[in-house]
């Protein structure tokens, strides 16, 4: 754990920006630690997508210092008997509706302590039935960040959920793998779950891959954008380590219409 | 007051996000005060929309620490002969254009001391007609920040303009309140402007309220959104003390096709 | 140059909203100076547009305290041979991709120290091929921010790339400018390339300017918004020094529906 001084709080929600909940969150945070630092992860989470929370803080948290406190509210079942839970894992504490938030994560990692946040002590004194990111978050993860233990917010447990993440499969007799879309970014990127580790199960150098997405085909992998010129498709691993299918200067989204869950096949 | 030190500067405006108005403002207070604590409350207001900025003001003011200096800049008149207020209440500092931004506080709360804000020493040295968020707001904001007192900014007013929050009617021979749709969020929350105080002047238990919007209606009430069934409309007492109409992991503004000032009417 | 300690970062990108890049990188950053101040620009330049990333760095960067580091990272050429630059120029430091970012800055500013960088010592151990905001720019900021000599990142040059601005066009005979939108803001402002200074070449007083845009014309200029009546067009000199067009209570862009590089033409 880096030194308690210096903890971080980052905020992943689906509160959007048209509104203020995620700076009365701040506000909350600042009330009761005005030396946190606070750092926006992303607060355009489609509303409820427990999936997409769960995919960019796989992709987010290990950049952070250890100790970092991820808190994640995109929790569509908020005021009803689901668990708010304190998750003691590769250093960093998270602070999430028990929906599956930390569902990409556990595939690679084990948690070390799981705690059921029930302690009203460190909650506001009053709270909504509807926004708990103001009334239990933010203050927990204010106190987090003074250096209370996890162990003081309520008892521990073994159970956390989960959700389904789709794993690619290799067809061994084809020689291919069927993947999934498992997100498409700002920039139009296709990102498929598929790493290279799976890509070193196919027979094949990368070049002879061949990538399907609907009707439309790629042929071999390169190495970044510009190995291709303005305009053209292109595969490659991304920066999560997944494969990537994009557009050098474009939107491979807009081109190949791709959408979240879609298959994705490469033979070779 | 909170020691001085550890001042907020929250920033709520109509800035929007594809220019860099708001950061240049945050460049202008970090030039005077590098300490100081930048939150940002929301730059998504419609442009000029001060019912807006004065509705969502009012639901997140009291969130941060006493001490805070609020600072919004929806300011169609500026560059014009209004005036530019600091206005204490609550403990807080609120530096605003004096056109209505507090008048959803202002139902509840009484102002302690209104200051017309015109000493430019405090300003940046040369100001432009058009954005006063940098010229004047951020430095002045960032003056009070480091302690500088009100009264230094100009003299005294007794005057703040308010804008027309509409109130709910009660009705009491047909034992009914006709209310307004106030905000919708970024969830498609609708948001209404009665309270549960409102509601204790129907003779009538919640469960058995009607209530309509357009030409749909809701009957009951209910405590949080997981006690109706996925996709169902409910209606319940939100996070700002308003009634709300929301769906179950849905969005009630697209079902119920609500626009802002729309009447509701809660019938017993 | 400011006092180490209090060094800002800024961050202008592409990233947009939706994913939380623009969050890692302020999570690298934080990992190497837990006290550097991390000030968002704008992370809605267009995939790929330095244009607007050059004029939004050129309207931005002398607000921030002498120090800053403007870090910007519009960066269509990753991966590729595109050398990364940190910059010095009037006191601040700028950390670029060599693509143009700095152009606007260019026609009135000269630039003091131009590095190369290339130390990998300053960047994530591994580097991805397509995200340099996290691997290489985050980190190379946070440690200036903590007071590293920019000479330490690598090789001095002298080269730079820029890109084209385009001049305004000065016709004698004519009396009249021809010049072009090169912003347009959240507001609808449309923003011209044509300064005070080029308006005093016209024989004429401000009051008998004539301002064409496509088919309409704007007569005469004025100081602020309020000058015309609400809904009326406009046209004045706006907080960047440019000439703009505006609707009071509007939105010009709509109302003269123009686009980015439109020619206008100032005739007296």
């Amino acid at each position: 754990m880096a030194q308690q001084q210096s903890r971080i709080i980052t905020l992943l929600t689906d509160f959007g920006v048209q509104d203020a909940y995620a700076g009365i969150m701040k506000g909350v945070i600042a009330g009761i630690n005005p030396r946190a630092g606070i750092i926006d992860l992303c607060h355009m989470i489609p509303p409820q997508d427990v999936f997409r929370g769960a995919y960019l803080l796989y992709t987010s948290y290990r950049y952070f210092p250890k100790g970092t406190i991820h808190v994640a509210v995109i929790d569509p079942g908020v005021g009803s008997e689901r668990n708010i839970l304190c998750v003691e894992c590769k250093g960093y504490l998270f602070l999430i509706p028990d929906n599956g938030l930390l569902s990409f994560i556990l595939l690679k990692e084990k948690t070390k302590n799981i705690v059921r946040v029930t302690n009203t002590k460190y909650f506001l004194p009053e709270q909504s039935a509807t926004f708990h990111g103001r009334d239990i978050f933010a203050p927990v993860a204010a106190h987090l960040s003074l250096g209370i233990l996890p162990s003081r917010l309520g008892e521990k447990t073994d159970q956390i959920h989960t959700i389904d993440i789709p794993n690619p499969v290799f067809e061994k007799e084809r020689n291919r793998i069927i993947g999934n879309v498992i997100s498409i970014d700002h920039f139009g990127n296709i990102i498929i779950n598929i790493t290279e580790k799976h890509l070193a199960d196919l027979k094949t150098t990368e070049k002879d891959f061949t990538i399907s997405v609907g009707t439309m085909k790629i042929t071999g992998m390169v190495k970044t954008y510009a190995d291709v010129k303005a305009g053209m498709p292109l595969a490659l691993i991304g920066s999560a380590g997944f494969l990537e299918i994009s557009i050098n200067h474009g939107n491979a989204q807009k081109y190949f219409k791709a959408e979240k869950g879609q298959k994705v096949c490469i033979n070779s």
